[in-house]
């Protein structure tokens, strides 16, 4: 369980965590790889969102994913982009997280993932979590819970460990 | 100020923080961007460190700042990876920290950055603090400081502190 002082702290800045959808580059999943090539190039994410029609997350994809593509024959080959959709490479295992998900499971997918996409009820694609939001209130915390707590380290009584038993 | 009960316990796990050089794909300065596009394509990091030939970083690349290269013309432009190397698209201005740097340093710079770079004190590159090391530490200090502290909430009485002024 996480310490309900900690908790309470990150969640008075919850409110700014989520990027909203809005400002993020995305991709459809049926975009030819061409066109993900160039937009995974001038923007400085490293993965983006892939999305259906309607807007729901499909797949995540990265430049490395488009250009391994690339290497299919034994030159660069640059039509192949033309040739194939973001479906067709992008990675479709990846964890989301619900708009009410708990601060335990989001610090916890958010140790193997740089960042968490955000889905309604409805899994339409709403915003992302990310490490940056997190390290914010890291140091929020580390920094400001000396002025809202008494901190006191419990000293563990050996003898009374023993009598216990 | 960083809380000393929240130092103490990242200290505690602090051995584990760095990933070592040796572990870490790195690309040359005097690298043709066709090496480094292979390589990129390959590793799973987004950015990596570029060293010279005594192992000092000189800069960081991703791939997105060699697929910007390739478009220089018209077309995507695969021979221009043969004609340009690494020093002349990597990010030269970046943040390094010393092995000994403080932990308030860190998290402060860990905001902006997903990564810093570690290096001795003759500047020679030794390894990478990660923002994925910190989320785990943050975990750790979230689910045990209640094991380790009593941790009770301030009470600020409004009338004393009108009486100090």
């Amino acid at each position: 369980m996480i310490s309900p002082a900690i908790e309470k702290m990150i969640q008075e800045k919850a409110g700014d965590f989520i990027i909203p959808a809005v400002k993020i580059a995305n991709v459809q999943a049926d975009n030819p790889l061409m066109h993900a090539f160039l937009i995974l190039t001038k923007v400085k994410y490293a993965k983006i969102p892939v999305l259906d029609k309607e807007s729901h997350i499909v797949g995540l994809l990265s430049l490395s994913m488009i250009t391994d593509t690339m290497l299919e024959t034994d030159d660069v080959c640059v039509d192949c982009l033309n040739d194939h959709t973001v479906a067709e490479v992008m990675q479709t295992e990846f964890d989301t997280i619900k708009t009410d998900e708990t601060l335990e499971k989001e610090l916890h997918l958010l140790v193997d993932d740089a960042f968490l996409p955000v889905v309604d009820q409805q899994n339409v694609f709403v915003g992302l979590l990310t490490r940056r939001e997190i390290m914010k209130s890291f140091n929020y915390v580390a920094h400001t819970i000396d002025d809202q707590y008494t901190i006191t380290e419990k000293h563990v009584d050996p003898i009374h460990v023993v009598g216990q038993k």
